[in-house]
C-alpha cells in the first residue's frame, strides 16, 4: 500500500483501519469503527512516526507537535461541545498507547485527563459532585504514578479507610494525593495542556520501558513489525456515572468453546481499571440484557457489525454512559484451539469466510491442545518443571520402579512412573501407566519417543527433582517432596509437575474438527504418513487420514518383555546354533508383527526401518547386573553361584559392547554389516509377511529402509542381501513382491554422497533428529537440559532445532540431497520421518523443497494435515510450489 | 606410451623394461638388463595378455600358444647350443611368474624343467652325475608339488636319511619320487614340452590361487594395477655345480642404514630355494670377494651399472655358475625410512638424481620409524594387540594406577601405565611414564592426544586385556598375564604388546634427514604449523621447522595437578566471590603459560583455542567419588563426616554436569556462552601476556580461536567480548596488539554457514577430528575398537577417515567452506589443526583446496614438511596448485 506523506495527527473519521503500522492497533480499530458508524467517542491519533521522531530527538517532543495537539483539542472541543480546562462542562480525555502489534498491558494509558481544582467543580456541576471528585482523585493518582513516578503505595495508604461514596471524603483524598506530589519534590500540573504534554511524553517513553522492551524481546517483536507506539487521545465517556453506566469487555463468541454467543463481563458504575484490578466482581454479560436492556441491544448490533466487517471473532472494550453504549477498542480475539476450529467452520457456514481462509486461521500447533487432555486452569502452582516431552496431562500415584508400576496399574491404580532415566526395558510398563516423569534424558531418548507414539504424557529431564529410587521418593531442593503412592499431576504439554490431582479436561474430536481436516486433506499437496510401530498406532493414524506408514521402528517390537529376552539371548549366544535358534524365534515374532501392520495399512506403503539402536540397549544395565552379582554373592550356595556366573558373563558382554558416545557408536547399518544375520532375519520376516498376505490377496507395499547409512558400500552390501532374500522368498512362495529398498538420510555424509546413494536405492527418507544432531554437533538429550534453553532465551538460536527444522543448516543439506538425488533419478521418492515431520513450520519447508511426504507420529497426523494444507495455500499464493533455492 | 599390437612372446633382447604391465616386473627387469649388456641367461617372456586370455577361455591355454612356445624353445636351443629334451647337453629352463606389481612369493616358479630319465644322463655327462641327479630329484619334487599337487611331505619323507652327496642315493630318491606320483594316480611327464605346457598352465593358475588373491585384496592391488601374470622362460644356470658355483641375493646398498656398500647373502653350491628354505646358513656377500673373486668383481660392476641405470638402490638375484656371474632378477629395493633418506641424499650428491626426485622417493609415513624408537626385529611374539595410538616403542614395569606410576617413576623405574581408560587427571603422570597401555578409548581421547603431543608411546583400546585395577593385574582370555612390576614392552607404532623387555632401536636425526628437510622446506607451498600446548613442544616444533603454532589447547594447561584443582574450585564455586578468586588465579597461571609459548614462537603466529572440553572432565569421576564417600561413611567421625559432605556436594555437581554423549554435549563455545567468565578470563590472559611481551619488544601474533562453533550468533557474542577485553588491556598497557579472532570449523553447520561466519572472523581453522566424527556420525573412540577394522577389512571404507581425510565427504564440506568464506573475504586465512594435519595424503588434499597451513603435532612436523613438498612437486607437475573442484 503506497502511503501519502503522513500527517502527525489524524482524527478517527479522517482515516481507516488499514495502516496499523502508522496508527497502531488501537488507533486503527477506533478509526475503522468510526468509519463503520459505530458509537465511538470522538478523538484523534498521534502517529507512530511521531514516536520514532521522539526517539530520534533523544526522547524529546518533536518541534511543533504540541501546536498540532492544541489545534486538535480545539477541534475536539467543537465536536463535543465541551471545553478543555473549562470551568463549565469541561472536556476530559484519555491518552492511550497502541503499537502496530498488540502488547497488552505493557504500555501506559491515562484516563480523565483535563481535571484540576477548577474543572472538577465544572464537571461536578454538569454531572454529579461525588462522581467528579472520584474521577479527579483517580486522575491525580494515575497521573502521579504513571507520568511523574510517585510511589503508588503511598496513594493507597493515603486513601485507606476513606468513604469513597462521600464527596467530602473524596475531596480530602484528592488533596492528600496532591500533597504526596510535593513530598516527592514534584508538582501536580493544573494546566490541562501541560497535563497532556506530559502524558504523551510518558506514553512515548513507555515504549522503551523495561516491561515493554522485555515483552518484545520475549515475543520476538522486531522493529520491522512495530517501531514505536501511537497515542490515541479520546474524549472521555464514563462508566462510573451511576447505575445506568458500566464498563465491560466482550468477546463476540465464546473464546473457549467457540459457541456463537456473547461472552464477557461488565461492571456497573465503574471505570475500566476497576474491572482489571479485580477489586469488584463483574457480572456475566448476559445479565446486561436485564440490567441495561437498551445498551445490550446496541451491543448485540455492534458485535454483529464488527463480525460482519472483520470476519473474525472480536474482543471488544465497551463503556455504557447513562444508558448509551460506546465502543473503546476492538481487536481480533485470541481463541482456544477448539474455539478457533469451531468459529472458523461456523463462519464458513455463515458465509463470512471461505474454506481457505478458515483453514489458515487455525494454529496447527495449538491443535495439540484439542487432541490431548490438558490442565483446565492456570491457578495451580507447579512444584517443578522439566522438558515437555510428550503432550497431555495426567494424574496418578508416583511409582519409582517400572515393574512395580505395572503391578500397581494392573490393580487398578492410575500410575505416574517416576524414573531417573528410562531404559528400553521399561517401555512395556508404559501402556499401563498414565504418565511418565524423568529427571534425566531429553525428548528424544528412545523410550520417550515410544511414550509419545503411545500418546502417554511425559515430562522429561526434570532436573529439579532428585530421585531416590531405593527410598522410593523424590526431593526438591534437598527436601522430600513426594513418596511412593502420593498423587501427582504432570502436564506433558508444558513440562510442569503438580502436587496432588489437578483437574484435567478431556480431548475431543468435534464434528467441526473433522470437517476442517477433510478440507485440509483435499487442499494439501505433500503426503502425510505416520510413524507407527504397532497395529494400534497404524489404525489410529489411518483413522486420522495418514496415507501410509513412513516409519515403523522394528526395535520397538523387541521391547516387549518376551521379545527383549529373545533378543538378549541372540546377543549373548555362544554358539552359532544358539544364535540361529534365537534369530529364527525372533523372525517368527517379527513376521506376525509385520503382518498385522500391513493388514491395517492395506493398499498403502509401509516403510520399515531395520534395527537401529546399539546392541547393548537390549542387555541389562551395568549397575543392575553388578547389584545382582553382589546380592547373589552374599546369598551363596550352588544356585546363587550359577546365577552369578551367568550374570558375570553378561556383564563382560555389556562391557564389551559399552560405548562412550552411544549416539555415535555401533548402531544401525554398522550393526547390520558386522552382524549380517540380524538384518537378514528382519528382511526375511518382512518378505515372508508380505508373501503370505499377498497370497491372501491383501495388497501390501513394504519399503525396507536402512538406518545410519554414511557410505555407499554399506548400502551396496545391504541391497545385495535384500535382493537375495527377496528372490528366495518369492521363489519359495511363488509370488512377485512389490517392495522398495531405501536409505535413511540422517548421517551428514549421506547428504554429501546423495548422488552415489541414489544409484543404489529406490527411495530416501530424512531422519532429521539424528541429522540435526550431527549438523549441530550436540545431542538433544545433552542440549535440552543444559545450554539450549539459554541459547533460546538469548536469541543465539531462534528456535529449538529439534522441534523446528533448522533451514539454514540442516535444511540446506536436505535441499542439496534432494537436488543431487533427483539428478540421478528424476522421480526418486524422498520423505522425512524425523519428529520434524509433525512440526508445522518444518512441514512447510519440506513441501517447499519438494519432498513427497512427511511422516508424523500418529497423534500428530491431524496437525500435519492442517499444516500441509496451509503450506499448500501459501505456496499457491506465492506462485506455486516453486523449487526452493538454498540461498 | 602407445603400444604396438603385442606379440604373445618376446625374447629378452627383443624388448626393454618399459612395459611392465605386459611383461611383468620380472620379465621387464630381465629385458632391461639384457639391453644393458648385463650377464642375463637367455630366455623369453609370455605376456600378461596371454594370461588374460587364459582366464577368458575359462583357464585354458589359448589356441596356438604352445606352437609359439615350441618356436621360442627352438630359438633358445640355437642361442645356447643346447637341445631341449636332448640326450646330450640338454637345455633346461626355469619357468617363472611375474606380474606388473611385485607379489613376492605369492605365485609359482619351477626350476630345472626339461629333465627326464634320458636328459638327466646327458646332463650328467656334460657336467657331473651327482649334480645331474640332484637337479633331477629337485625338479621331480618341485613339479610334483606345484604342478600336479602331490603332497610335499611325502617327498620329504621319501628322501629322509638318503646321502645327498651320493649319486646312487640320488638316483634312488628320484625313483622313489616318481613312484609317489603313481601312488597318487598321477604321472610324471617325460616329454619336456608336456612339462613346459603344464608348468605354464600352473603359473597362470597360481594368479587366481587363494594366496595371491588374498595378497592382492590385502594390499589393494586392483586389476588396473596388475591383471594376470607374465611367464618368463629362462635358460637354467646352476649355482649348484660345485664349489665355484653359488646363488645369492644382493642389495646394492644397505637397505637398513642406507650405507653405500653391498649387502646380502650367498650360498655356494646351491640353488635359489636352498637360500630361501633356510636349510643352510648363507655367508655375507663380503665373503665372496675372497671365495669367488672374479664373480665378485663382476658383481661390483653389475651393481654399479644397475644403479647408474635405474638410479635407485636395487635388490638383485644372482647365480654364479662355475665362476661366471649371472643376474636373474632385479627390482627396486625396499628400504627402511632411514636408509631411504640416506640413499636419496647420497644419490643426489653422487649426481644420480635431482633434489625433486630425491624428495619424492621418501615415504613420509615411514619417517615415523626414523623419529621414534622402534622394536628392532620381528622375532618377538606379541601377547596382545590394540590400537596404535601414539608411535614409538617402550619397555617398563606395568603399573595400574597413575599416582603410583608417578611415584615408582620418580624412584627411577621405567613405567608403563596400564589403565582401563584415561582421565585428564592422569595426564600429569604421562611425563614420567615411558609408555601407556589402555583397554578402552581410541586414539582421540583427549589424554591420548596429550600423550601423542608429548611423544609418549601408547597402545590404546587393547580390548583383549581385562584389567583388574584393584588386583593390580591384567588377564588375557581369563588367565592372569601380567601383574604390577612385571616388565612389558609396547609398540605404539603397531599397537602390539609384548611380555618382558624387547630390544628397541633409538631414533636419530641424521645429517641426511636434515638436508632433506631443508630441501622440502624450500620446495613446499603450504605452511606447516604445530599443535603445541607447552613451551617445550613449541621449541621442538620450531627446531623441526614449524612456521607457527596452529593449535594451542588451553585446557592442557589445566591438566597439571594444581591447575586442575583450581579449575575444579571454579566449577564448584558457590559464590561469585569464590568463582572470581579461582578465575583470577587461573588467569595468572594462563598468562605465564602464554608468555612462555609466545616467547618461543617470537615473530610467528600462535593460535590459541579457548576451552573446549565439557566442565565435568575437570571433576573427579563418579565412581571414585562414590567409593570415597562409601569409605568415609564406614570410617565415621566428624572429620570423615565433613569430607563426606564435601564429596556428596561434588557428586551432585558431577551428576548435574554428566552427559550421555559427552562428544555431543555442553562444551566449547557452548560453555563459553553459558559461563562467559571463563572465556573472558582466557582472552584476558592472552591479551595481558601479549601486552607485557609487546612492551618488552617481543613480537607476538596471537590468534584467538573459538571451538565448536555452529551458530553465527555464538561468534558474534564471543567477538564482542574479545574486542572489549582487548580494548581494555590495550588501553591499560597503552599498547596496540596485533591479534586475530577466528573460528574453528569442526561442526558441520559452520561449514554450511561459512559465508555468514566469514563476516565475523579473521581466520578459520578446520578441526577435522570432530568434523569427521560429525560427518560420519560415529566417534573415533567407539568406531576404532568395534566396527571400523571390519569396515576396512571388507573394503566398505578405503581408509580410516580419522587417519586420512575422507575427501568425498569431509573434504567436500571443507572445499565448500573455503570457497564460500573466500567469496566474502578473498584473503581469509584458512588452516587445519586436526590430527589430519600430520597425514601426508591429507596434507596434499589441504594444499589442493587452497588452505594456508596445516598444523601437525610437533613430532610429526618433519613428516608434514616432506609431504607438503611432495604435494607441491606433484601439484606443479599437473599444472600448478589449481583450485580443487568438489566434484
Amino acid at each position: 500500500m503506497s502511503r501519502a506523506i503522513p500527517r502527525p495527527i489524524y482524527f478517527f473519521e479522517e482515516t481507516d483501519g488499514r495502516d496499523r503500522a502508522l496508527l497502531g492497533g488501537k488507533g486503527a480499530g477506533l478509526a475503522e469503527m468510526t468509519k463503520l458508524g459505530l458509537p465511538v467517542p470522538p478523538g484523534f491519533i498521534i502517529t507512530t512516526d511521531i514516536c520514532e521522531k521522539f526517539y530520534e530527538a533523544g526522547k524529546h517532543m518533536p518541534d511543533g507537535l504540541m501546536d498540532e495537539v492544541r489545534k486538535s483539542i480545539k477541534k475536539l472541543e467543537g465536536m463535543t461541545g465541551k471545553s478543555f480546562g473549562g470551568a463549565e462542562n469541561p472536556l476530559l480525555v484519555s491518552v492511550r498507547s497502541g503499537a502496530a502489534v498488540s502488547m497488552p498491558g505493557m504500555m501506559d494509558t491515562i484516563l480523565n485527563l483535563g481535571l484540576n481544582d477548577e474543572t472538577v467543580e465544572g464537571l461536578g456541576k454538569s454531572t454529579d459532585a461525588r462522581f467528579a471528585w472520584d474521577s479527579y482523585r483517580r486522575f491525580v493518582q494515575m497521573f502521579g504514578k504513571i507520568v511523574l513516578g510517585v510511589d503508588d503505595r503511598q496513594f493507597e495508604k493515603a486513601m485507606a479507610g476513606a468513604n469513597m461514596n462521600d464527596e467530602k471524603a473524596l475531596r480530602k483524598v484528592a488533596g492528600a494525593f496532591k500533597s504526596l506530589y510535593e513530598k516527592g519534590g514534584k508538582k501536580f500540573p493544573a494546566d490541562p495542556y501541560k497535563q497532556i504534554e506530559l502524558a504523551i511524553d510518558a506514553v512515548f517513553r513507555s515504549w522503551s520501558g523495561k516491561r515493554s522492551t522485555e515483552f518484545r524481546r520475549q515475543y520476538g517483536i522486531t522493529p520491522d513489525m512495530a517501531n514505536g507506539t501511537a497515542v490515541a487521545v479520546v474524549a472521555m465517556v464514563f462508566g462510573n456515572m451511576g447505575a445506568d453506566s458500566a464498563t465491560g469487555v466482550v468477546f463476540t463468541r465464546d473464546p473457549v468453546t467457540g459457541d456463537k454467543k456473547l461472552y464477557g463481563d461488565y461492571l456497573t458504575n465503574a471505570q475500566g481499571e476497576d474491572v482489571i484490578s479485580g477489586k469488584a466482581s463483574p457480572s456475566h454479560i448476559d445479565q446486561m440484557e436485564k440490567e441495561l436492556p437498551s445498551a445490550f441491544k446496541q451491543l448485540i448490533q455492534v458485535c454483529e457489525k464488527l463480525e460482519n466487517h472483520f470476519r473474525e471473532c472480536q474482543h471488544v472494550e465497551i463503556t455504557v454512559e447513562r444508558g448509551n453504549l460506546y465502543v473503546l477498542q476492538t481487536r481480533t480475539a485470541k481463541m482456544s484451539a477448539v474455539a478457533s476450529v469451531k468459529t472458523s467452520v461456523d463462519m464458513y457456514h455463515e458465509g463470512l469466510i471461505g474454506r481457505t481462509e478458515a483453514l489458515q486461521r487455525i494454529d496447527p500447533e495449538g491443535l495439540e491442545q484439542a487432541l490431548y487432555p490438558r490442565i483446565e486452569s492456570g491457578r495451580h502452582r507447579p512444584i517443578a518443571a522439566g522438558v515437555p516431552a510428550s503432550p497431555g496431562a495426567a494424574s496418578g500415584i508416583a511409582v519409582f520402579d517400572a515393574s512395580r508400576a505395572e503391578t500397581l496399574a494392573k490393580h487398578g491404580n492410575r500410575v505416574i512412573l517416576v524414573m531417573k532415566e528410562l531404559r528400553p526395558d521399561d517401555v512395556s510398563a508404559f501402556r499401563l501407566c498414565s504418565g511418565i516423569l524423568t529427571s534425566r534424558g531429553g525428548k528424544t531418548s528412545h523410550p520417550i519417543v515410544v511414550a509419545r507414539g503411545m500418546g502417554r504424557p511425559c515430562v522429561a529431564s526434570c532436573t529439579q527433582i532428585e530421585i531416590d529410587s531405593e527410598g522410593k521418593r523424590f526431593s526438591i531442593d534437598g527436601r522430600v517432596a513426594v513418596a511412593e503412592g502420593q498423587t501427582i499431576t504432570i502436564d506433558g504439554s508444558t513440562g510442569r509437575v503438580f502436587l496432588g490431582e489437578v483437574p484435567t479436561a478431556k480431548s475431543e474430536i468435534t464434528s467441526e474438527f473433522k470437517e476442517i481436516l477433510q478440507w485440509a486433506s483435499e487442499m494439501k499437496v505433500i503426503k502425510i504418513r505416520a510413524n507407527a510401530d504397532t497395529p494400534e498406532n497404524a489404525a489410529l493414524a489411518r483413522k486420522y487420514g495418514a496415507e501410509g506408514v513412513g516409519l515403523c521402528r522394528t526395535e520397538w517390537m523387541f521391547n516387549q518383555h518376551e521379545r527383549r529376552a529373545l533378543f538378549a539371548r541372540m546377543v549373548m549366544a555362544e554358539s552359532d546354533a544358539e544364535r540361529e535358534k534365537a534369530l529364527s524365534d525372533l523372525e517368527l515374532l517379527q513376521r506376525s508383527d509385520f503382518k498385522a501392520i500391513f493388514k491395517e495399512m492395506q493398499g498403502l506403503p509401509v516403510t520399515i526401518r531395520l534395527l537401529d539402536p546399539p546392541l547393548h540397549e537390549f542387555l541389562p544395565k551395568e549397575e543392575d547386573l553388578m547389584m545382582q552379582i553382589f546380592e547373589l554373592k552374599s546369598e551363596g550356595g550352588p544356585k546363587a553361584e550359577k546365577g552369578m556366573l551367568e550374570r558375570e558373563k553378561m556383564l563382560r558382554r555389556v562391557h564389551e559392547l559399552s560405548e562412550i558416545n552411544p549416539m555415535l557408536g555401533h548402531r544401525g547399518i554398522r550393526v547390520g554389516i558386522t552382524f549380517p544375520e540380524i538384518y537378514e532375519m528382519q528382511v526375511r520376516a518382512i518378505c515372508e509377511a508380505a508373501a503370505e498376505l499377498a497370497k491372501e490377496g491383501v495388497r501390501v507395499e513394504p519399503q525396507v529402509m536402512v538406518p545410519q547409512v554414511g557410505m555407499v558400500n554399506e548400502l551396496v552390501t545391504a541391497r545385495h542381501m535384500f535382493e537375495s532374500v527377496k528372490r528366495e522368498v518369492e521363489h519359495r512362495h511363488k509370488v512377485k513382491l512389490k517392495m522398495m529398498f531405501g536409505s535413511m538420510i540422517e548421517v551428514v555424509r549421506s547428504c554429501l554422497l546423495a548422488d552415489e546413494i541414489a544409484h543404489v536405492v529406490d527411495f530416501l527418507s530424512f531422519g532429521t533428529n539424528d541429522l540435526t544432531q550431527a549438523t549441530f554437533s550436540f545431542s538433544r538429550e545433552d542440549a535440552e537440559g543444559k545450554f539450549l534453553p539459554f541459547y533460546l532465551e538469548k536469541h543465539i538460536l531462534a528456535a529449538n532445532p529439534f522441534q523446528t527444522l533448522d533451514q539454514k543448516g540442516v535444511g540446506r543439506l536436505m535441499a542439496m540431497t534432494v537436488e543431487s538425488a533427483r539428478k540421478v533419478k528424476k522421480d526418486m521418492e524422498v520423505g522425512i520421518c524425523g519428529e520434524h515431520g509433525g512440526d508445522p513450520r518444518s512441514i512447510e519447508f519440506c513441501a517447499r523443497i519438494g519432498l513427497d511426504y512427511v511422516s508424523a507420529s500418529s497423534h500428530r497426523i491431524p496437525i500435519a494435515i492442517l499444516a500441509a494444507a496451509q503450506s499448500a495455500i501459501r505456496g499457491s499464493r506465492v506462485g506455486g510450489l516453486s523449487r526452493f533455492l538454498a540461498d
